[in-house]
């Protein structure tokens, strides 16, 4: 501990740091607050300076942490200057960093300076802006910014403020999921009754983020109502809506009740995308509230050339992106809209006597608390708009659409390489790709080649051993790259196949370190190649 | 737009801001970073300087904002210098100053440099910690000091990590709620079935946290079944456990099946403390969960002689406060210890294969996505981190201690002035008071004095006359004090009576400011009497 400090403590806690205390008499002391604000913008600076020197993924073990630090708080004050020396020394080395350039496993956290600056506003105003009167500007900054990024979507005007509808932000798509579920789910309920809540259906295909599943579980829907549309590589892993439709009919053939759809542009795994026009229609015929979960393709739609893949939204009930994937916006801030408010308060409002006011009873005015799940809220909007404000459409388009450029880059890379294949198209700046079926089999001297590549037929137990076998080796490429802590990629399976993921999005990825990336991948790949027995 | 930029532009979006433009092409430059952030601590610094200037509640009409803002984003960068100069000049008008020493409305949500500067280290790493291994120091660190900070409030050992318990930080207590609610529903479901969600009961008082409904609401608790324990001033608004008895045998006689009780420590209205002992002895009879909620009150506990105010936790399953309340953690941080994590992950878990990795199938690590609502969660910690390393234990319980002694001084002030009356015995920092039915009856020469002095019998119609006079002198006094922007107070209606709140607890307010606010009250109220008519 306080290795960077003025003092060595025996232990942090034993000692009394005499320069801590008299700094810390008044905690928010404005000269004080400058001192050590200025203080830790140098650290992060300094940090993003040096991002490239850490290994992107943590290679600490286990429970590291315990072992470094003392088992109590400590009695006495200790200075920013020994905190700020245990940042570095204990816990920097235990950060995945996901700011570096070469990160590209799930999907990107792209934070941004103006992203930075609006979270250090909020939390300097620090204001708890549940309702609008307990901060207008809050509530009322958050209306105008939701209608401003609703307009660069292009979503339909049902989806704005200026349209009767409206944006909110929340912390994240599993809160966005949850509340328009519960709208949904209560819309319905006071028809046909309380009682009838495990009549309740619930539909999504196997691609689908688990955040539904968990939201369909803490709303109350019995599980045996939550309904996964099988995809295919064929399709490219979206849903069908005929599958959609047999399942529904099937379900109010049994008297069950269909309330809900969740439709996803740009699913975790291979960025697939879910025709939403006919899921809509579809959903449309049953009554169904559909909610369009975009939570990291959302933000390329304000591209004109990239639109299209939200292409049916107007047949949707709400929309919803995370600024803090793909948008330079820092967590926690995802983009809600929903065609009818009402919905939502119907089922989230609360009316206190001790929230009361006078702002509220007139009517003309909005209380997000009665959007989301929480009653406290943070000022959100004001990052947001400081990310509009500082770069406009035009250079947010640009910075976008250079990750997609880079992920082109390395799709070129893979495809001119034949020991590896692009296992589904790109549809944004991720590409699923993977050491090739034959590569794996031609290596291990198998001599059945061709028989397994490109299948998805995963039903004999022959092919299933070769498959097995080329996920195994893809694995170990994956853990061989990750493990060595130049570049940080993550993997999933669909349809059987083991696939890698690259994903571009990281805010100081360039051209150089995608370059850079794919010739770790192929040292790491040779190197595994290399391993393989040749005789099975 | 732009009054404080270096240049005046007729609309904000409609030239191209060269400044702007150039320094904004790596949205993460460290250089660039290093500038702006100086930039903003010093508009911070110079905020908390000069925020006695400002009125603490907003004075702004709804609506304020959109007359000042362009109708969309804008297309060209725009300079921090520029921004800047808007929030100055059109959010800092429509803030309610939270920060403020004058604030004494609702809880206080009371900053420090210490948690803003942590605040500023976890957006800098903006690191999605899910999982252990998306960010091992953001779990390990999490884990670490929420045992610290279960011993500074001498939480049972069952509730630490240190005694496989485990405590966990969440947003808001709304969440926190909802966790707990939903895995005793689902620990009740899975014995006698999810069919039978319908019968499922949940109990709390007529004092308890609006969120409470709500969670019970989002889980699909049958709103028929939600059980309110009236309350009454003579037993200060606290719960009676012979009454939840009686109230649940009754329950349990009609078939249904009590799960879970909400018991608080420190009520929103006038901070009543309910006995968790004897709470806890009912629950264990019908195998209930019990959530202790001392969202505010929970954090003198941490003095030696305030820690009885929990004496019977012990009894409960779960218990949170949130720091950043009255804990000088800046929003959101509320902090959830539970006895029993398996019962939160075996309704919160989810395990998609591009979520899986060696850490979490080691099962040596805690996976926080599992212990609550969303998959992603920012690295907390480190603000709490901070706050408990540079104030200490025994700073924190000095601030907290100076808050309780300045509300002590506001009580002596309502004491001695016999035209007030302290409306239930104040526990912490919250003074409830009111101008006395006796003054207002006085001044309204009704003569009917003392009849409905301290009653709280509001069931005949001559007393309920009065009691609303009452009520209205009193209310038109808080909308007089609050209108004037000089302090802020919030009230609340209990048992009939409205009272007005005096919360002390922002960082920054000191006993000079009690004094003036006293002032300020006494003027009011003084204007306030005279204006009342004589005849009625």
């Amino acid at each position: 501990m306080g290795s960077l400090g003025d003092f060595e403590f025996p232990q942090s806690n034993a000692l009394l740091n005499i320069a801590g205390r008299a700094s810390n008499d008044n905690p928010l002391d404005p000269e004080e607050f400058r001192r050590q604000g200025h203080m830790v913008i140098d650290f992060i600076a300094d940090y993003y300076k040096n991002i490239e020197k850490y290994p992107v993924l943590s290679q600490v073990e286990p429970g590291y942490l315990k072992k470094r630090l003392p088992t109590s708080a400590p009695f006495y004050p200790e200075s920013i200057e020994t905190i700020l020396g245990d940042v570095q020394d204990h816990i920097v080395p235990g950060i995945t960093h996901w700011q570096s350039p070469n990160y590209f496993a799930y999907f990107p956290s792209s934070g941004s300076i103006a992203g930075f600056l609006g979270e250090m506003l909020a939390t300097g105003f620090n204001v708890v802006g549940f309702n609008w009167m307990s901060s207008p500007a809050a509530t009322e900054l958050e209306s105008i910014v939701m209608d401003w990024l609703g307009q660069m979507l292009r979503l339909p005007k049902s989806f704005l403020f200026s349209g009767n509808g409206g944006g909110v932000l929340q912390g994240t798509t599993c809160e966005a999921i949850l509340c328009t579920l519960v709208a949904a789910r209560d819309r319905t309920l006071r028809i046909i009754g309380n009682d009838n809540i495990g009549k309740l259906v619930v539909y999504c295909s196997d691609q689908t983020h688990c955040a539904f599943k968990k939201a369909a579980q803490i709303a109350g829907i019995n599980p045996n109502n939550f309904r996964v549309i099988p995809t295919t590589l064929s399709s490219s892993f979206s849903m069908c809506p005929k599958a959609l439709r047999n399942t529904i009919t099937a379900d109010v053939e049994a008297g069950l009740v269909p309330i809900f759809l969740l439709a996803t542009v740009g699913t975790t795994s291979t960025t697939a995308v879910d025709p939403l026009g006919p899921l809509c229609d579809v959903a449309k015929d049953y009554g169904m509230w559909v909610h369009v979960d975009a939570a990291y393709a959302g933000s390329i739609c304000i591209c004109p050339e990239f639109r299209h893949f939200i292409d049916g939204v107007e047949g949707a009930d709400s929309f919803s992106f995370n600024a803090h994937k793909w948008f330079f916006t820092t967590l926690d801030c995802c983009c809600l809209w929903v065609k009818d408010p009402s919905a939502l308060t119907q089922s989230l409002s609360t009316d206190p006597e001790y929230l009361k006011n006078k702002a509220t009873e007139s009517k003309q005015v909005v209380d997000y608390k009665d959007w989301q799940l929480a009653l406290s809220r943070r000022f959100r909007s004001l990052k947001l708009w400081l990310v509009l404000r500082s770069y406009g459409v035009e250079k947010l388009r640009g910075f976008l659409r250079s990750h997609v450029k880079m992920a082109k880059v390395f799709q070129g890379f893979v495809e001119a390489d034949n020991r590896f294949e692009v296992v589904v198209p790109r549809n944004f700046a991720n590409v699923c790709f993977r050491i090739s079926p034959s590569t794996v089999m031609t290596k291990s001297s198998n001599g059945v080649l061709g028989e397994i590549t490109n299948s998805n037929d995963i039903s004999s137990p022959r092919t299933k051993t070769k498959m097995g076998m080329v996920n195994e080796v893809n694995q170990k490429l994956m853990e061989s790259i990750n493990g060595s802590g130049g570049i940080y990629m993550t993997h999933s399976v669909v349809g059987g196949i083991y696939l890698l993921r690259f994903a571009v999005g990281a805010t100081l990825t360039q051209e150089s370190h995608v370059i850079e990336a794919w010739n770790v991948v192929k040292q790491h790949a040779h190197a595994i190649l290399n391993s393989i027995p040749t005789t099975q």
